[in-house]
């Protein structure tokens, strides 16, 4: 089997290299030989082992009729998305890594694949090297999944956790997970929410079958939790971290993405630094967790090459996934329940004018304090929240 | 399709009712309804909805055509291996939960199963409903898998979990169990290792493509636990919790079965009361962990119905299993290197006149000390330690 990798930056070479470390026992699960014929880049890569690959028009690609599968690997709905459809017209399978393609345009290549008798394939754009596609469509087939909660970002969790552990301040984490490489230039992508966002927009078409739009989650980043909230979170005995969450109500789903304080015996506390975990509720499997590296060159890329040695073995046949274009309309957050541990500068009396009783926690800043409310509906939280001062509020989990 | 259940006990009507729950979505994923035709069982259920399904001889069965899969919730080796065999040869798929039989009779199945082009499928028999044997052998394909530890029974991690909050021994927690249905009456094959050992050498035999013989494996249970070695375990920021582990070593697997101490850092530290957790290193992936319930009716009869599912979609198409008859050698335990955490009412002097320099732990018992060994092979422990007075020893993770 001949594939082609279109986009050489880490997770392209880290296919190639997972192809070349395992590739007796890649070929003895394929059932064939896979190897690497091309790489589309708009760069050249003089001295690389793989130079003599390196091309720069796709259309190579989409003319050879040797090449089977191909790899996408570019991140980015354009171009990628011309190029993987005119492969999957051309009657070539594609695996990606790419979240961004596949929250946007996934039912729709799903659907082209299927015409055309081949595979589109998505392992790697959720979890990294976490199996959490095939899982879903694959082993979790007798349950009705009522639940999914994940901490999807290695970059924030590895920030949150830092903070956690060393007290240190948003700006100075950030800054630490730039010089390592684990935030990008511009983190906004990361710290704003919006991977998650559109991981757990992908997770939630999965779970119903439907297109669940990554525009329509409500979605808050990490960029106002401090060190002062991590104080408190520790004399709560709970943790802060960044989940994406999406909930079966009646026919549809309630989804978001914010920072929620974790009692630290719940399964995700324990997720830290970059590492990713998945907790599904399914409604006769129960509780149940999947954890690994959430991003990272080699894992993101065994996730690619599992997708590649999945469609050798079917290369003749769609896999069924069950993921039409048919839009899910999500319920508004709005209506959703949650609990609030809120920082606030006004009096007992005020706090308690407005929210009844609540459990006070003792205050870690000079002229504040902190309390947790019950549950209530997000509208009424913002509507209550409005009449005292907040310094922040941050959802109990 | 018409499925027939062998075994109507807890798991098997479980499996009946798993059908009934989720019937529409299970339909909707097989691409076919999915009905209990027959119920095999010795007994009879007077009253039983399912009542007039129930047969007592496997035969009716085998001879009717229109049943495509059987489910196998019986337990033990025989009459199940029989039954199943014959059940193949009838070119009818087996779905199984039943490590007994998968551990002694798994790769003979698996080429019965693929000789006449059916499929014998066992997600159930390890690790209850967390998906894991599916994951090996679909999702982890482009790894080369280097380590597994699993807490791989939910009933002594109960035990435990119990000693580790409540202070008890072991006398007592085992007799609390048994009073919630945990433990059977004769707990012999949860507390003494024997049910992890299969499980483990189930896993083992799917990642090296072998038989993995559980005789071969090392295996020693958590009767010898007591509630000062919790004591001690909490001094070092440590949990006590039964493992069943598997590492590649060169061509071969090093296999053992053990209580160990591991840092409550450790992501199976926090895999707490009946849940299992299964730890997985693959070479490019890194460190993964599957979590969930490991045992319990409805959980572990969605990995039986996930089964069914799979080989309804696949009806006349044997999925590839790597698991030939083959025998593979491990490694002689003794061999392999463990550090170790000992209770002693030897001398300091003593001691480090056996170990040479150790890291002592404050005692919890008058009369006695603790310490902790630097890593050696297990014969090497062995031959020092009877050179001291050892009241217990358990190994550090």
């Amino acid at each position: 089997m001949k594939v082609a990798v279109m986009g050489y930056g880490t997770i392209g070479s880290g296919v190639v290299e997972v192809l070349r470390i395992n590739k007796e026992k890649i070929a003895r699960r394929a059932g064939q030989e896979v190897d690497v014929k091309y790489i589309l880049d708009l760069r050249d890569f003089p001295g690389d082992p793989m130079e003599d690959a390196i091309i720069h028009d796709y259309k190579t690609i989409v003319e050879d009729p040797e090449i089977g599968i191909v790899v996408e690997t570019m991140g980015g709905v354009e171009p990628a998305y011309t190029f993987v459809k005119a492969m999957l017209e051309a009657g070539k399978s594609v695996a990606t890594s790419n979240k961004n393609l596949v929250a946007a345009k996934g039912a729709e290549l799903i659907a082209v694949a299927r015409e055309h008798g081949v595979n589109f394939q998505f392992e790697a754009s959720v979890g990294g090297g976490i199996p959490i596609i095939r899982p879903l469509n694959k082993c979790l087939t007798a349950d009705e999944i009522e639940e999914i909660t994940g901490i999807l970002n290695g970059t924030t969790n590895y920030m949150l956790t830092k903070m956690a552990d060393e007290g240190a301040d948003f700006d100075e984490v950030l800054k630490d997970a730039q010089d390592k490489g684990y935030a990008e230039k511009d983190p906004t992508a990361d710290i704003e929410g919006h991977d998650p966002c559109r991981k757990i927009a992908i997770l939630t078409s999965l779970v119903c079958g439907k297109q669940v739009d990554f525009e329509d989650i409500h979605c808050e980043g990490i960029t106002k939790i401090t060190a002062a909230d991590f104080l408190y979170a520790k004399k709560m005995d709970r943790s802060i971290k960044l989940l994406a969450s999406s909930r079966q109500e009646g026919d549809s789903y309630s989804c978001m993405v914010a920072p929620f304080m974790l009692p630290t015996t719940h399964p995700l506390c324990n997720v830290n630094d970059v590492f990713n975990g998945i907790f599904v509720h399914g409604n006769v499997l129960g509780d149940a967790m999947f954890y690994g590296s959430g991003a990272g060159k080699l894992p993101t890329a065994s996730a690619v090459v599992a997708d590649i040695v999945d469609m050798v073995k079917h290369i003749n046949t769609n896999i069924f996934i069950d993921w039409s274009s048919e839009k899910m309309e999500l319920l508004d957050y709005k209506a959703s329940q949650n609990a609030f541990f809120v920082r606030t500068t006004s009096s007992k009396a005020e706090v308690e004018a407005v929210f009844g009783n609540v459990s006070y926690v003792e205050a870690v800043v000079e002229g504040e304090m902190g309390f947790t409310t019950e549950k209530m509906t997000e509208a009424d939280f913002e509507e209550r929240s409005a009449k005292i001062a907040v310094v922040n509020r941050i959802r109990l989990a």
